[in-house]
């Protein structure tokens, strides 16, 4: 094992947080000290998020306040329509997100008046309306109304993604408990790199570019969309066990296993992997979830790995009639509250984040003109 | 001091390079093995760049047909420049890059046939024009033709900026001179987190828009903007010599000063200072170098700080006629080289850098229902 293959950064403390525990003795997974299953339980997307955002859960009238506030972003500047128009269909969803993200900038800078919280709150609310604009319209050329439905983050979603005003109450809830669960993660890698980003103190745009750009990666956020690719490969749950073992012997990473962190577990796995069941017995349909509870057996059995939160997402989300290029951006409308609230922590005690490098690169070497090479 | 403060991974070792040497004992700074002053004396910024993507200089016949292959990437998609007359005039400079960086994913993806390294080269020819066509657009609503001029990067730059080819054989060599230093820098906040973003499998995109964000801030590349609005400030000598004492009282930073590894000397400032002064005394007028100079005496007296290769760029791309807005884009135009070569190498031996936090936050909480609180 070489060094760079033992470095990652992986067990080096890079900071302290106040924002949430992951892997922590006797802890489990907590928001501002709130068990995650207590959250997914209880709350809603939106509560969380302010439970993050602003250090502590809502009453009843800060929460509608806070309901209203995010609906009321759901319309974009006419510019921001004409850079979605410009985009190709085949155009990566997560890339979407960033240039729409990166563009918003040049309209609604962070500035006196737009504090960094504004404009968190001003994308939790227009990142649906991003994303399915785009999508309807280069899909089949329509130009959808972004500010259609009166319910709450996951509602929105649905609606702008169907059509239609979400009829199953389980949907609903379904999709907001995957967005409680995707909020925050501590120093994961995007929430690690938007934190570098706002260390040289620029602004909150680039810092949630930056997360957007790293969470695309199928180490990352991308694995859901792996995952899915995985277990959509497979016929019944035989056929997947000899696929997966085949790809175990060539050494191929599964996506949706393992965390850097977590060596048991992942406490929100067991959240969304009741959900995917739950929504598969009422599709009628649960080849997906066995195919993916066998290839979780192999694993464990192979490999002693288990799901991440990736892995059952994707099922899930394949009830909700998601398509799968669009399962990281979903990850991206809940982890914009994870980001910020990091953003917001970084800048409040700031200190660059500069590393150091270990030099193995060649020796001096003596100038040679063009000619004598 | 708190905890916080001492962070920013200042001394950790966070990974293997074999690019450049910052402050390494004996080594002083050099890409590759070989020294800047050596590549500031003798090579062009193509050089250099094909130093630092290809590991090694090239040939006269390379090095003539790299030159030739990156003048020819200074055509954009149609659909970029209309995403740059959408970007209204006041968007930073640096706004207006990382979005369309961002937005050329969409047309010219990472993919089979399309490398890394090719797209580097590709934004390297390009940049220049997006900045320039944006500029010319918003400025005056003039549609310039990006391919104009025959020469090199530096030749470019200048050529659509001024509007006409440059005549001063010396502001070529000077901007081209400071391209070379501003190449590469080791693990400094930008080029780290861009491999962070490369670190999850992201795409080239990705990690070269987070390396935009990144640089944009004041801490970083941003200091080259910032000492130029303080250099600008002062009347003279002893105006200059007033302010920063009354600033380093009230504990300002002052921006183009100190660095996180370098603690006696940066090795480019002694580069860029020469350029400064020769382009002043050939343009007449030596009062921002004055001022520069004092400035600098102040800060070594007072607080023994010196600067770093930001501050007297800062002059010298004045004398160059280059907008303060554009200096730091200009950094970027060199920067992405060394970002590339980093993605590379991130890639060849990667593994997510996910470092661990030190909780600090709330302990375990008894949920309330929202009635409750
Ligand atoms: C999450 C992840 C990036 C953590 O990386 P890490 O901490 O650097 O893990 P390591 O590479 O040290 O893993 C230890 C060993 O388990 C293996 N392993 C880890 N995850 C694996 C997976 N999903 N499939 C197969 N093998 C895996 C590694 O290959 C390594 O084996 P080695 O020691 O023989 O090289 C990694 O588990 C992974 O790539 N998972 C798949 C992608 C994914 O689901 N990401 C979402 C995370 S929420
Ligand atoms: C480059 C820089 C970010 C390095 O950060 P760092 O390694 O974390 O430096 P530190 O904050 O530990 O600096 C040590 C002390 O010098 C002071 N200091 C450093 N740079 C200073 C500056 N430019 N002006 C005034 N004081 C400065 C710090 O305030 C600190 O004082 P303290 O110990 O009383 O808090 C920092 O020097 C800086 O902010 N410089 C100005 C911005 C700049 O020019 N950036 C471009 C870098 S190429």
């Amino acid at each position: 094992m070489s060094a760079a293959k033992q470095g990652g950064l992986a067990e080096v403390i890079a900071g302290q947080t106040g924002i949430s525990t992951v892997g922590k003795e006797g802890k489990g997974l907590s928001y501002r000290g709130y068990s995650i299953y207590d959250l997914a339980q209880n709350a809603t997307f939106e509560e969380t998020a302010y439970l993050l955002l602003y250090g502590r859960l809502p009453s009843a009238e800060e929460l509608n306040a806070y309901t209203k506030e995010l609906a009321s972003h759901r319309l974009l500047p006419p510019a921001i329509y004409a850079v979605l128009e410009l985009l190709p269909g085949h155009t990566h969803p997560m890339d979407v997100l960033r240039t729409a993200y990166s563009a918003l900038a040049s309209f609604e800078p962070e500035e006196e008046g737009r504090s960094a919280l504004d404009i968190t709150n001003r994308l939790i609310g227009c990142t649906s309306s991003i994303l399915l604009y785009w999508y309807h319209y280069q899909l089949n050329g329509k130009r959808i109304d972004t500010e259609l439905g009166n319910g709450g983050i996951a509602a929105h979603f649905l609606q702008l993604l169907h059509n239609r005003e979400p009829e199953e109450e389980q949907h609903v809830k379904a999709l907001d408990v995957s967005l409680i669960l995707y909020a925050e993660h501590e120093f994961n890698a995007s929430t690690f790199a938007a934190r570098v980003t706002a260390s040289t103190l620029s602004d909150y745009y680039s810092a949630i570019t930056t997360g957007v750009g790293t969470l695309r990666g199928p180490l990352h956020g991308g694995a859901n969309e792996a995952a899915m690719e995985l277990i959509e490969r497979y016929s019944d749950p035989d056929d997947a066990e000899q696929g997966l073992l085949e790809a175990l012997q060539k050494k191929q990473l599964i996506m949706g296993f393992g965390h850097r962190v977590y060596s048991i577990s992942d406490p929100r796995s067991d959240v969304i992997k009741t959900w995917s069941l739950t929504l598969s017995e009422q599709a009628g349909d649960r080849k997906l979830y066995d195919i993916s509870e066998r290839i979780e057996q192999v694993m464990r059995r192979e490999k002693k790995l288990f799901p991440n939160l990736d892995f059952y997402s994707a099922s899930a989300y394949h009830h909700l009639g998601i398509p799968t290029s669009l399962f990281t951006p979903v990850f991206v409308l809940s982890r914009i509250t994870g980001w910020s609230a990091h953003i917001l922590e970084q800048r409040a005690g700031n200190r660059i984040i500069r590393p150091s490098a270990d030099y193995i690169g060649p020796d001096p070497q003596v100038w040679l003109p063009i000619g004598q090479r």
